[in-house]
């Protein structure tokens, strides 16, 4: 007979692609979602959680990503694999079960429906360095809403959120632009038919690297093409010099404040044809004298310059122009609200990849710099966006439901705090009662049953008691403060050993013997005492 | 040409088995998670966070669940269906990912390892009413620790966690077995063979069924079999009189406190030949002598009455033995920590359904009644269980990994505390700021961030204003407190109307006139006031 052939042990290995959090990271991630929810709950939004498992149907089989058209999900067979088992799939984002949410109950939801959601996302595809295929979201949106101001409010949320996380103001920055005013630079520049859809696709992803590749790459995609520094070359949209200038107009159309905003404002306001824009500013002015500004005020100028910029980039699009007046909508109620340039700003450069996007369009970015893998400063990039997608829920019903949201990518969020040293990654290990006499265990249990009834985090060792050694190295890998001894001796005499574990680190690291001697990193203390003892231990190194 | 056919509008439907939460049932249940998160942090253990997803490798393809064999995972393909992709799965519990972290960082994981988890788990079995394809679990092991101190401290920080979370002393009860113990009845009832397999599954399936059935339908599981109401027959274990008996002699081993405790104690102390079992029973007495009890604790009595007669019933079998001490270790150090029958006991019912299980088995069941969907009264049952296993790591790595843990149904738990009325799935809505005005949208977000700024949760009306009507119903059902109302003659003089829609909703229930008149539900407040007058309206209402 055939030897029985032996199971090959399993490998334990993480899928590709995806990982383990260990700790802290998973204490901080939660800490970061409690924050953000405080923001969104306060602001009205009201908590959804869908399940992992949507049906492809109504996911809509894959992501309609403009940078990434072969993203695509995890699906499978719902009975395991026979033919007529409904296909599922996990989600990839938070907004496709949104809008199969705000359907199936659209009977019962008030209207507008806002929600907020926080939990993991599953794409299938490539991983890479620092790109897993489950990461976290955390959107908020508004359902049947038309009003911009439902996405004024998102953006005023948003930079909110990130001060609320930990990005003090000045960290980041909030750019806003609309699809409406891509739509008319395209136009204007003859790319708005159906048979140039492979052109604004280049166009916009190259709009979209601006900062990355600067105005001249820009200038190289919207042309023949662009040969990066390893030799690879891109090719380009293949315009003409008279369509690169029309989507440069647009792109050169954000003022900033160290422009001649003054001037130039005035040559807007001299104009007599621009009635629409001198009132609109006019009216910004206004405000701005009665909230006691000089009149004057930058903020609202630099916008009203930036959008009257725009205003002529798309002249002659309807639909530009009307983007543009959204634009100035968002523009004078977040000056209103006192949300100026420096917390967020009209952008023209801001593209954002989904397809699916109708409108306003807004991303919020870090503007300090880390350092990447390599050594070199880096600026850390976007870190949430979002915008006004009104036909999603439409699919379902045939009805148009406008709706707008943003989407926080926790994990980027969390690795900046991270890189910039605003969380740690450290916790408070527990109170180690170390065990001389396995006989003896309940009077062990009862002191960590002590620390804890008073708070302290506290355990005993349940590992093989034979090598103490051992259980004073687990207290370390543990991030130890105290380890409790109790050998027979001290039984008898009432007390306990206190080992002071983050002195004696400290010690073991630099001190001289003389400092040694002076601050004993053990001391002995009566059992009655324990808890205040250990308390006080503990607060000796805060 | 043929007509091009519209493609059908996908169902807005979650998929079968799966279920979408709202509003205070997310809050709800991450408040139980924190609360439970927080019990076992001072405890010791510390967080992990797995990926969803595992490969089918390592989960080992199937839950070994004896009462579910065909409990399946959600498995796929990791490259979306080519022949050579790996095999991956959504995790069907938070066990088997364990092992493999424990495995796979065997090198730089504190040893013990202790860690806590929680999160969604995913089964491919037929959902049935309140029965769902994912639901939350949270879990907590000890893996690397061998001595019975870690499971009696895991059943002791259960009895907490209940506690911690709302259910009163009283309400619960964790109950302690061992497989060994087990095991060794089943070779006393000369059903410990390889051939005995099948078997061995009828009996601890009728064994676990003691509560549903009772004696007499356990006694029909065990012979020929038993018919249940609707006329379906299970078939039985077809054991003889005398195996039956064996197996009875260990149900009834379970001392009760009404049971003549003391004179059933007297004549085990008197038995000279169970020395081992009277020391152990005098070493409790001398403990709570020490203690203050009068040396006769009801508590500890009835253990040791528990625990000899286990003994009686699997005399003649090591393994039995072995496992009949290990209880009494168990029971000896929750005694000495005060954790009695009213809160842990030794029940020799419990079975649990992994297979995995090596020693110690505990499950905490809730013993309040509620109403069933019938409106019939019914135990709540089981919220949470877990025991040791000690071979789910050497699974990869070949070594003997020693494991206990506990896993807690959040779902469940959350059901039951809301069946008892201990939590209330209401939350407190938004104060509205209605739109009376669209041209003013600065001025009711700056109404709506005042409100926020003192840490009120409020939002503008973000619908179509022109319906007054629609603005009132939307804030009727967002449970909202406070409607704040500003026309253009309440501009103008400097002042906002508050609508009391608590007060509001009360009056219309079941107010008087007279009532009405003295309880005017809308006051006008200056604008200045704003705040202070809501917060006044609403703590008005506690």
């Amino acid at each position: 007979m055939a030897k029985q052939k032996k199971q090959p042990r399993p490998k334990a290995e993480t899928p590709k692609g995806f990982r383990d959090y260990f700790g802290a990271e998973v204490t901080e991630r939660q800490e970061m979602l409690r924050q953000i929810a405080e923001v969104y709950d306060r602001y009205g939004f009201d908590p959804l959680e869908t399940s992992a498992v949507e049906t492809v149907e109504a996911l809509g089989k894959f992501l309609p990503d403009v940078d990434r058209p072969n993203a695509g999900v995890f699906a499978f067979q719902e009975d395991g694999g026979s033919d007529d088992g409904t296909w599922l799939a996990l989600r990839y984002d938070m907004t496709a079960p949104l809008a199969r949410v705000a359907a199936q109950f659209r009977n019962d939801l008030p209207n507008p429906y806002r929600r907020y959601t926080m939990g993991p996302v599953w794409r299938n595809e490539k991983p890479g360095p620092g790109r897993f295929r489950q990461f976290y979201q955390c959107d908020a949106d508004t359902v049947g809403a038309a009003s911009v101001a439902a996405d004024a409010e998102i953006c005023a949320m948003l930079a909110d959120t990130l001060e609320a996380v930990g990005i003090p103001r000045g960290d980041y920055i909030v750019r806003v632009n609309n699809r409406k005013v891509l739509n008319g630079v395209l136009e204007v520049a003859g790319l708005s038919g159906d048979d140039k859809e492979h052109e604004r696709g280049i166009v916009l992803r190259a709009i979209d690297k601006l900062d990355k590749f600067g105005p001249d790459g820009v200038r190289l995609l919207l042309g023949e093409g662009r040969m990066d520094e390893s030799g690879d070359f891109t090719k380009g949209a293949g315009l003409r010099a008279e369509q690169v200038e029309a989507i440069f107009q647009f792109l050169n159309a954000r003022a900033t404040a160290s422009d001649d905003i003054a001037g130039r404002f005035k040559a807007i306001a001299e104009d007599d044809d621009r009635v629409n824009v001198v009132s609109s500013v006019g009216q910004v002015l206004d405000f701005e004298r009665e909230n006691g500004d000089d009149g004057f005020g930058t903020s609202s100028l630099v916008s009203a310059v930036t959008l009257r910029n725009l205003e002529l980039a798309v002249a002659g699009s309807v639909e530009g122009t009307e983007g543009v007046n959204e634009l100035r909508q968002i523009a004078d109620l977040l000056a209103a609200q006192g949300y100026g340039p420096d917390r967020i700003v009209i952008d023209p450069s801001v593209v954002r990849g989904l397809g699916y996007y109708t409108g306003p369009v807004y991303e919020a970015e870090l503007t300090f710099e880390i350092t990447d893998e390599k050594g070199r400063p880096r600026q850390f990039g976007s870190v949430a966006g979002g915008g006004r997608y009104d036909d999603l829920v439409k699919r379902f019903t045939g009805q148009e439901v406008p709706a707008t949201g943003v989407s926080i990518g926790v994990d980027r969020l969390l690795a900046a705090l991270r890189a910039k040293g605003r969380i740690h990654g450290t916790r408070q290990g527990p109170v180690i009662v170390t065990v001389m006499d396995r006989d003896r265990m309940a009077d062990y249990q009862a002191m960590a049953s002590d620390l804890r009834a008073a708070g302290i985090r506290a355990e005993v060792y349940l590992g093989n008691p034979k090598n103490f050694g051992n259980q004073l190295k687990y207290a370390d890998k543990r991030e130890s403060p105290v380890a409790v001894i109790q050998g027979s001796d001290e039984k008898d005499r009432g007390v306990v050993q206190l080992k002071d574990l983050i002195l004696g680190a400290k010690l073991a690291q630099d001190a001289t013997l003389e400092e040694w001697k002076s601050q004993p990193a053990q001391t002995e203390v009566s059992r009655a005492d324990l808890v205040q003892e250990v308390r006080a231990m503990m607060e000796r190194h805060g």
